[in-house]
């Protein structure tokens, strides 16, 4: 299959790019920069909001678009208008390149958790309301009920994900509200020092790199026609407290934590739902993500030792 | 006040535009083409998705802005670029037109029970999801997000109305699918024959013009605090059945309804929810559509004359 991945050069496009390389695709990977990658793809640099960029990225013959390229919660919130130009108008883009393609793509579309808001203990029905609390999160709604529409016009067939928060991410800590979900497991397992600014009784809805690699590689090939009209699908994520986190560190590990509570941290992630009812995700054949083992065993075995090296560590 | 009306041409914001002339309002009414009204009001004409003509019709003194200016569903659905440039970008031009504002507008945004699907019977919660099955729908619920995120960042203070199906529209029948909803009744009280499409027992959310506009007005000077985060509103229509509207005229009047089942007709209006939970509406102080007598006074009161006139009978 011919398959682009907008935002290839990403830390999830780059994981996709060389699962689905190794299955024989004809890959282009599209992000700012044109990607570099150990193996045969066709990388291109643009702006996702350009349409001859965007018509070089998805020509005629593609089959399925996977668009990872997006301004994450906490930039979209500093910058308003780069987060409706990318996030809004670069699927608007999508949607136009898919037009003038031979038969409508596959699109795989991703927002997140943060898409969503409910009291702290809600479990969130199928069909609950996206009803943002940032600009990130009503940029991805909005775009998802176009890329729906678009689905039942036949220009695009769209599968929409909302992830969890991803855990581990390989790398650094970064300025996003939900930073610490992942330094609170890969900073110990480094060695190195970190802070918890939650409760330890605090609630995510969290999955590895690794089953979100299996999520977007199987909405890029599942059948259809089970959705229906309705496009989001909220994948069989795992919801953990973060004393249960800590609890799956050694005791040595453990000690590297240290609670430093940071109000503004908690309000913000403290709207993201931590349950959610996934077993229509599961019928239509989307994996769960079993454990919190099995999501530290991908990051040893996927991610360690990259991040150990980048970080000259 | 300042209030500009877009859309200030058509139906209701003519009727809109009449009732706040006489509270004294500094009027500006923008639509495609310069509406000319009996009364002192500033009028221009052009397309809502141009930044000048945008900049003219919302200066920087403006203090509210009801946007009526649409495609509405049957149009969207043949055309969907038009639909979605004014419905989709309109907006957006509505929200950047609002951030050169010396304070932010309140907007009083429009969208429909065509931006909602439920199976037949169902009662929509208030915080139910827009999962429209059209792309008016679609654009309008896009377009609500990114409004109630401008209102969380302080750009705008919208208020998205949620509106029932307005009848008794005046004038003619047109190619809608939910024509006949007025049809049933204005046709017969014309002394005209008319034909309806769907079985007695289907069900409508109905709300005649004279309170539309009054909730227009309500959103348009309310306090928005209560509303929080939500900004959307469904407010408090009437539920009547198709046999409940014919039970309404006289029997004269009903012998000029031929039952004439139309199955495309009853398939689109079909998925519109014709029952919503309201508490929250009229705890913010909008009044509710009370009967269909109500209804029909209202027609006979405000448009059967002009009817009459407009159609040489």
């Amino acid at each position: 299959m011919h398959i682009t991945i907008l935002g290839g050069g990403g830390f999830l496009g780059r994981k996709l790019a060389a699962r689905l390389a190794t299955e024989g695709h004809a890959l282009t990977l599209f992000d700012m920069v044109a990607p570099v990658v150990p193996f045969a793809a066709r990388c291109l640099g643009g702006d996702v909001t350009d349409p001859v960029a965007m018509t070089a990225a998805i020509p005629p013959e593609t089959d399925v678009v996977v668009h990872l390229a997006a301004v994450v919660s906490a930039q979209a919130e500093a910058d308003y208008d780069l987060g409706m130009r990318v996030n809004l108008h670069g699927t608007l883009a999508v949607i136009e390149a898919a037009r003038r393609c031979v038969k409508p793509p596959r699109v795989v579309f991703t927002s997140s958790v943060a898409s969503f808001s409910a009291p702290v203990g809600t479990v969130m029905a199928e069909d609950a309301r996206q009803m943002p609390l940032n600009s990130y999160g009503a940029e991805k709604a909005a775009a998802e009920l176009l890329l729906q529409d678009a689905s039942r016009r036949g220009m695009v067939d769209a599968v929409n994900l909302r992830l969890p928060t991803v855990i581990v991410r390989p790398g650094r800590p970064n300025k996003a509200a939900s930073s610490f979900v992942s330094s609170v497991l890969r900073e110990p397992l480094l060695g190195l020092e970190t802070t918890l600014p939650v409760t330890p009784d605090f609630a995510l809805w969290v999955a590895s790199p690794r089953v979100v690699v299996d999520w977007l590689r199987h909405a890029a090939v599942m059948d259809t026609a089970p959705l229906g009209t309705d496009r989001g699908i909220n994948p069989p994520g795992l919801t953990v407290t973060v004393a249960e986190m800590l609890a799956a560190l050694t005791p040595a590990e453990r000690a590297l934590v240290r609670a430093e509570p940071d109000a503004s941290v908690q309000a913000i992630v403290g709207t993201w739902p931590a349950r959610f009812v996934d077993a229509r995700a599961r019928r239509l054949g989307f994996a769960p993500q079993v454990s919190l083992p099995a999501i530290l065993a991908a990051f040893r075995e996927d991610d360690l030792a990259a991040t150990r090296a980048e970080r000259g560590l």
